[in-house]
């Protein structure tokens, strides 16, 4: 990446809002935060906004209240600012709320994404989708500018680089991955602190939760399937919310043997919302797709109108016919 | 560690015998497979020894099967080795079974260490504490002979470093656990290989069992403390087996807010195991040694005559005395 022309942008643009997509992840917040320490350490002001709350597991990240959530933004902030930049996502319907504000803004725009799918929506873009983590091209856009991470930018990059490899073990991580995550640490990233305030702090409603979805596992299939389900009855029973929901593909996907894991989470009655997760080259994708879902081939997810039982049952004919003739 | 001993050792002792210590665990192994490569690599001999088993998580690291397991060493083997290397521990006591031979074997003796108790065990000892993991001094150790790790070496000392740094996020990772990494992996250690062959591969009986365990978590003393048990009647009614309980206590410990976590485990009617975790510098290994039992400041364990329910009658008396007074 040529980052050459990012250094006379900076100097000549003062007041950077800075966005990123809805429903933030590490990646999002980190690159927000560390493009915000970076160009701030010019001298010029940037303002990272976001398109609606921050996670809860993310708080820690914003010591210093730098991120302006959605319903804080004032009118006066989109009319002072001379550049824009979208950081983690290219296209217009991952701006969600602020999509019309951005395609409206009359002033200099600019996007540093690592993802393949994009819209035209800035004049200059620092786009690959070679990082594994977009806080890596924020870490470079930083460097081009001359500007050292400190602890708190450092903890940042590190989140979103950390995040978006699955804690360095997802099929992106590369050996730069630890490359990166050697001079962020140096520079002052905790990953013991980072690790427990993001994966660590479960809620007792999450934790039972996952309880009763691993007490219904079951091997589907000859065995090359998982699958389990969150009934509507246990919200009430268990005391959880829909929150206490996420990544729970994740504890059962790992059933040795299987391709396919998925979860079935009915949130009211008769809607229900399904995760799969391929491996070893199954597409899931696909499969979501003829729910009218959609995802990437590893990691996809689908609504139904209907039950989870109804779900699973077309679930698990639409996988027979993909995994034929193998059961 | 000044290493410019070993090439001279290795180099006058042609035949080696490597031991680690009993229940090997990643660090052990890799430790093991990593010097027997170093040493090939110089052409001598160097047969890597299990005290017992190789666990079945572990059994991708030897495709070429160079481990011997207990009962397949021969008397020859000790007979015509000239040289004994003990690493990843220094006490006789992890020796388990080979304890006596290494006692009673006349021709020269090494260890290397990252442990802080040790015994006097050989002649010549490169121990340092230092090191996150064991395969950190191995892999200095190989160097120092000149040995360039190929993918399958690699592969052994990054599972040393990757478990014993619980991937990269105990309070042992430092900046230079990711330098390390990143060298191995540049060298062919597959990381998201080698996550999922270790940690993502569950029986049907440890996911339910993880299910049941769950479903009982319990928060107590104003949120303090965590706990949850599998009792007796579990093991046949999930069809799970003393194995798949290793590692719960990671499930359960996790409950935001708590500073101890601990599960109880009733093996047989009457015998109950219990594991302990603590945070923020609560001592849980002076909590197991009231049980008889020991551990680390932040992991410990104890084993118990009585029901969980006995076992968590006292605990939570011991631990109220030992949280007060802030319960």
């Amino acid at each position: 990446m040529d980052w050459s022309p990012l250094k006379h942008l900076v100097e000549t643009h003062r007041n950077w809002i800075l966005l990123s997509h809805a429903k933030p992840d590490g990646d999002a917040i980190g690159s927000l935060l560390g493009l915000a320490a970076a160009i701030r350490s010019t001298g010029a002001m940037a303002t990272p906004i976001l398109e609606g709350g921050l996670p809860s597991r993310y708080r820690f990240m914003d010591p210093n209240g730098w991120l302006v959530l959605r319903d804080n933004v004032s009118q006066d902030l989109w009319t002072n600012a001379d550049a824009l930049a979208v950081v983690d996502t290219g296209t217009w319907n991952q701006l969600g709320h602020w999509a019309e504000k951005v395609r409206a803004f009359p002033r200099f725009k600019m996007v540093i994404d690592h993802h393949f799918t994009q819209d035209a929506i800035a004049s200059v873009n620092f786009i690959t989708t070679d990082p594994e983590a977009n806080c890596r091209l924020i870490y470079e856009a930083g460097r081009s500018l001359g500007f050292v991470p400190d602890a708190l930018a450092a903890q940042a990059l590190y989140i979103g680089l950390a995040t978006d490899t699955g804690w360095f073990r997802h099929g992106n991580t590369k050996p730069e991955s630890f490359g990166l995550a050697f001079e962020l640490v140096n520079l002052g990233a905790n990953p013991t602190l980072i690790y427990r305030e993001i994966y660590e702090r479960s809620s007792l409603g999450k934790l039972r939760l996952s309880g009763r979805l691993l007490s219904r596992v079951s091997p589907h299939l000859n065995g090359q399937v998982v699958g389990s389900e969150i009934l509507f009855g246990d919200w009430a029973d268990i005391g959880a919310i829909p929150e206490d929901a996420e990544d729970l593909i994740d504890l059962v996907r790992v059933l040795e043997g299987t391709r396919v894991g998925f979860v079935l989470v009915e949130r009211n009655p008769g809607e229900t919302r399904g995760s799969l997760r391929g491996r070893d080259g199954f597409d899931v994708a696909a499969l979501a797709q003829t729910f009218g879902g959609g995802g990437h081939k590893a990691a996809a997810g689908f609504s139904f109108h209907g039950s989870a039982q109804e779900a699973k049952g077309l679930l698990l004919e639409r996988l027979r016919e993909r995994l034929a003739p193998n059961t």
